[in-house]
């Protein structure tokens, strides 16, 4: 899945801030990539670019229009079907990480075979995968993994791969999800594979290469979340990585979405997360934790990632306050 | 998935036992479903039913025309569409395990549209999955987990089956594979939903039920696989099961289709899935072992089990040569 940069970020008439996380994430980690943002009346929420409409982002250098927002069900209103329509004329590839799909709408479908663009529904990847074969492949790798769904495992990723890139190490981010696919504007969203290639597309995502080359791959779910271990089991054996990243978040009192299940704690995430990566890497190791401590004071985040380092003997921190430079010395 | 008996077993021009796999297994466990087979010029194995032409089972009463082979690939040959057609020209629904959609084919779809008949594509579900949800179901649940793929656990949950039944248990076969959907009739082909659903779709294969209820769950793949271990990860989870049984074939030298890649032992199988099922089923555990011997002579065979139940403090059989009582006494 390749999307073609830059990009016009189109909010629609969104009025929940987590509704755009998509385009957010975009416009935090790869500002460069975004021409601006395109918002309806009724928009009550802003990524933090310049307004502007299609023909100026077009003329500006736009090359694809992006659905970023999610919203309930992951339906596309019919309103917003003039906008796509209007973009495709105006020469660009539309992408949508909606449930509901671009090529599904006559309309839509008529415009981009007309003109020869793209409709890229991340949801819905198009590739072919093959199922896993558990040969191990040449160069490094890093995952990050979960306590628990959305603990900042992206993020966690973006700032290890940023920080490797400032040490002119020579490294990718890879994505597998729909945000991280926007920023790196390539990736497999893992989630929406057919089970039976789990494994086989997450070891298509980082394939051989050199020695001293890093690929950061981008956790999905949780080991202990009842709905998603199993992809997440995948993606660990299909990426056979050599160092693991725990990341967690502080505060989390139920697992996301199940608010009767409790999260697991470091610990167990780790043990789990190390026995089940030697299947395909047995020199597989931890080294390092990645807190999220927003829900907290400075201080606190710092005295919570001190006593969390002490106790695992790994060092620990949250990455956007105290920056990775303590995990990249681990690592290396 | 439901799928309407009896059928007529294609087994169009397939040279290779293995290949009619999927006929076999409903030859030999639902003998009562099927009306006969229907071979064509140049097939030399058999499912060991009546041959008869498409017309001649209509009238016998099928209802359904079941392509019982696999080929490599997947693909439907073009000599087979003219029976297709005629089969539903004679009113019979189509099954295909194939990866080719027979919903692809535009004859076929015309011709099926026309007569209102269905075209069951088992590796395409069309179902609509939620994400699973981890409460906790009423009734009882029996998993059969893997050392690896292909050592039985099909069998050996029907032979369950079987076996309470004849006791006048109230249980459930539930299938989660192609040949398993075609004996239960329904079911759901977990390794080919998409990943974000295998748990919740397992969920929804064995619902709440009453109390004195069993659902046998086949399991599929093994948690020690590189290439599946997601799927069977997630159906452990979705199942929840009460108890497991862990399926063994002797004589297995390495993972099936990774020759490379060493088989686990019985014991790390055994702690794998007990503890991965405890995620879902605090109470979850082990009741049996089922071996498929078919590789040693019976006195070897008595001898292994002997060995294995007495190592593990558990009952321990072959299915097919010692039946499945003593599991069964476990159980209860």
């Amino acid at each position: 899945m390749k999307i073609t940069a830059p990009y016009l970020l189109f909010l629609g008439d969104a009025t929940d801030k987590l509704s755009i996380k998509m385009a957010q994430g975009v416009a935090d980690w790869r500002p460069d990539l975004c021409v601006g943002q395109l918002r309806l009346v009724g928009c009550e929420v802003s990524a933090g670019l310049q307004d502007m409409g299609i023909e100026e982002a077009r003329d500006k250098g736009a090359n694809t229009f992006v659905l970023g927002f999610a919203n309930c069900g992951g339906t596309i209103d019919t309103s917003w079907v003039p906008y796509i329509i209007k973009a495709l004329n105006a020469g660009l590839h539309i992408v949508s990480g909606l449930h509901d799909k671009l090529t599904d709408i006559a309309d839509i479908k008529r415009v981009a075979d007309e003109k020869n663009l793209q409709l890229i529904d991340i949801r819905h990847p198009q590739q072919k995968f093959t199922t896993g074969n558990g040969v191990k492949r040449t160069g490094k790798r890093l995952l990050t993994v979960g306590t628990d769904c959305s603990v900042g495992k992206m993020y966690t990723s973006l700032c290890l791969e940023k920080a490797m890139l400032q040490r002119g190490l020579d490294v990718d981010f890879r994505a597998t999800g729909q945000c991280g696919i926007l920023i790196a504007g390539h990736g497999v969203a893992i989630d929406c594979v057919v089970a039976d290639f789990i494994a086989g597309a997450s070891e298509s995502l980082s394939p051989d290469n050199h020695d001293d080359h890093w690929d950061i791959i981008e956790g999905q779910g949780s080991l202990s979340h009842p709905a998603f271990a199993g992809v997440s089991l995948g993606l660990l054996h299909g990426s056979q990585p050599d160092t693991l990243v725990i990341c967690h978040a502080l505060g989390r009192e139920s697992m996301r979405g199940l608010s009767k299940c409790l999260p697991p704690s470091i610990s167990d995430t780790l043990t789990l997360n190390l026995n089940a990566a030697k299947l395909t890497n047995p020199a597989a190791k931890v080294i390092g934790i990645a807190v999220n401590t927003s829900s907290v004071s400075e201080d606190e985040a710092i005295r919570v990632c001190e006593k969390i380092a002490k106790e695992f003997h790994q060092p620990c921190v949250d990455p956007l306050r105290h920056g990775v430079d303590n995990i990249i010395e681990c690592l290396l």
